[in-house]
């Protein structure tokens, strides 16, 4: 499979973190830039990862008696303008739609006409027209819970954009919720962050801090967001999910009343909350190395690649035979709701072909030639180790023990990934060495995740953002109360927050 | 349950077939008509349906090696002009993005800012811009075959909009594939109607009629349209799905070239097949009658309801908690890859509740009184019978019986759909009983459908058109050779083809 003192990516992570990202993606095969600014095409490796997030997730929701529905692409121009906060945060740039069809200008070339008499605007999320419709469908306290979520494409004008990370048009989910209490609301915003934090942790392998936002970081309009923050192997955070308790800010916008058993009419209490295609961006820049990506197995594309030893002037029928029954074999067992998926790649190319497969990031290669199919074994290489190490199994004991070993490799990425957050987090009380921390971060290295403590203050919060482009990611949940100081104004402070520079 | 006398649904199907279905709709919560022009929202009830028939037409696509992939919701103008035919087939109503953000405008006002360049238009289709992937993704022969399917939104400016028939953002799924033969191409064309035909026989219980579209029917660029039409209870047919074969018509417009196994250079052969949400407008106006909604059990949202009778100033504990037993007990049954989904309504709130589910169209109801309990019985209801129908079964027998009796209702569907289509099914040789059927076609009664000689002419086929609205279906592939004279004009016909007024 070619030397190991050769890497398959180039730049390495150390030399470029942001174009090594880039390269993983193309070496991989999982998407592409689109001729359409900032939209990319998610080419089927990449796909296939997005679907199976999604029915994984969707089964978790639907546990929690969340149902889907589907709501229009189109907001009316009139439906933002209701909410001024929301125009803050998401319309500046949008796509708007202003005309209905196209017409042969006199130069021949199409031109737009019919133009709309109130302009449309491609969402950037469907808040305000699901909180149209739950204002239509609530009026009494038996109308609520509403549990709703949606899956859909969503636009926003990016002007810079990097695949799966930030693009102009992305793939998400968008939950909204209704409830008659306060408690209720609060208590299904926090379900919903757990949800995505064992969601990620368990099938991305991403270790994840829980928390709220500060009041400056949070959703407009949310009383609260929470959210979960992955360690990136730059040691920047990544986003991967956020929870939001909007109190009854929202339905007064949207009108969503409901009389209540005493007959009074009142404002339902709402959440909101949501992941993306960005998840993907998180697992490529958590797992994957030099040698390309690292694909978690409970959300791989597919878990085994068999590379049958074909020779062009030669029959090798008995190989392909071979690794045809040991690909049924493999598909009759069943990994976390999917039979084993296996692809088998005949062709006669050379090393080029495991390179292929270690850049995609396959959790398991098999090589299979004419004396592994006369010994009954199988030579198997694991993505989670090096890529030259391999070792001849037993073919019975490979295919009996194939779900274990890929609940093995998604454990040592948990582990590696949950290793690499703690050696890179530090509890820092001065401003020195939080400066130090932060100061020279460059390449691969941008700082860490710090636990300080903060005074609570917006200018405190705006000086180290200025000064070193670090954010407090969050107020962790499992931080406790701690008497200290801040470390920007030494104001006394009870809680330490997490600080890190993030994507 | 109500008076059996008293239907559910006003007006019924002979009354007003056309208010008839927007009833149904209504009544059984699926969807409702959005603020935005032409679009709709799907509800909860609505939205299953769909994702059961994503989830199983997309396993069935993955079984002949289609995968899935995601391209940009935006098509820059210049593509569209790239394909006269294209344009002219759909581009002339269409949503264009002309500006990329909003300002305030002098009366403080939000107005489209930010023009752009080029303006992007709403995908009408996927078409242009998988043209465009392919024909960088293809150089050699080993790059063929490509089969991609893309499951996502389009939105077409229709001028009159029905909720699933005609939408102005509808959701579907394209298949697009490229391969090195013509033979090959061809073969994909018709393994994907296949493929729609049988699933739609099979999970959606509509009986469908192959075959290839007229000339001037054809999708534009295509070669060979084939399709899928089904009839509906008025007697009009609905094209349920359609397979193209492009040639290399599509291949020259986007450049897909490829070297053969020879070096020579030569362009692709390609195809592209579709089916989207109008199926659901389909099984509804198959399958529903006048108490409301019916869904083949293969796609219902759910399975089975559980009434509990409940009583409010009563101890209803040992009711309740037989329900949820019994809702155990049935999810551990498997039905079509998916467990049997059970819904329990305990609203005190008389006969309506019965007749809310009868409406929603679930295929099993089941009453639950404290006698029941005590007998260990249930109370049993089909949605394929009358309403008032009931009968007492052991409660175990239920249980251990279920899948069996959904599939039941699954056959009773399907056949009853056949033989309405047969009984309605004529073969016609002279143009005064042609006319006859037609002529007076109305409410409910559009005529039915007629195997008819047709002497190929596009002026026979305009006339019969403009005369009675009546169209060429398709030219059956289950259609002998036969010879004939032309229905219209007497001249020799080799090929009786299906007549019917369309949606």
């Amino acid at each position: 499979m070619g030397a190991k003192n050769k890497t398959a990516i180039t730049p390495t992570r150390e030399e470029d973190y942001a174009q090594w990202y880039q390269e993983i993606i193309k070496a991989s095969d999982m998407a592409e830039n689109s001729p359409v600014r900032g939209c990319m095409v998610m080419k089927p490796w990449g796909y296939a990862i997005w679907e199976n997030i999604m029915n994984q997730m969707d089964a978790e929701f639907k546990k929690t008696g969340v149902k889907n529905a589907y709501f229009p692409l189109f907001i009316p121009l009139s439906y933002l303008e209701k909410e001024a906060e929301h125009v803050e945060g998401f319309a500046k740039e949008c796509a708007v739609v202003t005309h209905h069809k196209l017409e042969k200008g006199p130069d021949g070339k199409l031109v737009p006409a019919g133009e709309l008499a109130e302009p449309l605007i491609v969402r950037p999320t469907s808040e305000t027209i699901i909180g149209e419709s739950m204002s239509r469908w609530t009026s009494s306290y038996r109308d609520l819970p509403i549990l709703l979520n949606q899956w859909a494409n969503v636009v926003r004008w990016e002007m810079r954009t990097r695949m799966f990370l930030r693009t102009s048009e992305f793939l998400w989910q968008e939950g909204h919720t209704a409830h008659a209490t306060r408690e209720e609301a609060v208590k299904r915003t926090l379900q919903m962050l757990d949800l995505y934090a064992n969601f990620v942790q368990d099938r991305l392998a991403m270790p994840v801090i829980k928390g709220r936002k500060s009041e400056s970081e949070r959703f407009p309009g949310a009383d609260d967001t929470t959210c979960i923050e992955a360690m990136m192997q730059d040691r920047r955070a990544l986003q991967a999910g956020t929870s939001h308790f909007l109190g009854q800010n929202f339905a007064k916008g949207s009108d969503i009343r409901f009389q209540n058993e005493d007959g009074q009419e009142q404002f339902a209490w709402t959440t909101s909350w949501g992941t993306s295609t960005r998840m993907i961006g998180g697992m490529i820049m958590v797992h994957s190395d030099d040698d390309g990506l690292v694909v978690p197995p409970r959300i791989a594309p597919a878990h085994v690649v068999i590379l049958p030893i074909v020779k062009k002037d030669q029959d090798n029928s008995q190989v392909l035979e071979s690794a045809d029954a040991l690909k049924a074999a493999l598909n009759e067992k069943m990994y976390h709701g999917r039979a084993v998926e296996v692809e088998i790649d005949d062709r006669d190319i050379g090393g080029a072909r495991g390179w292929d497969w270690v850049k995609k990031g396959i959790p398991v290669r098999v090589e299979l030639g004419p004396r592994d199919v006369a010994a009954d074994t199988v030579f198997v290489a694991r993505r989670d180790r090096e890529a030259g190490q391999k070792e001849s199994v037993d073919r019975e004991t490979f295919i009996n023990t194939i779900t274990d070993t890929l609940d093995q490799i998604q454990q040592v990425l948990f582990d590696r990934a949950l290793a690499f957050q703690k050696e890179n987090t530090f509890h820092v009380d001065t401003w020195q060495a939080f400066e130090e921390i932060y100061k020279d971060a460059k390449g691969a290295h941008n700082g860490a995740f710090v636990y300080a403590h903060w005074c609570g203050s917006r200018d405190c919060e705006e000086r180290i953002k200025k000064e070193l482009s670090v954010t407090i990611r969050c107020i962790p949940f499992d931080s406790s109360k701690e008497a200290g100081k801040c470390i920007c104004c030494d104001k006394p402070s009870e809680q330490r927050v997490l600080f890190a520079k993030a994507y």
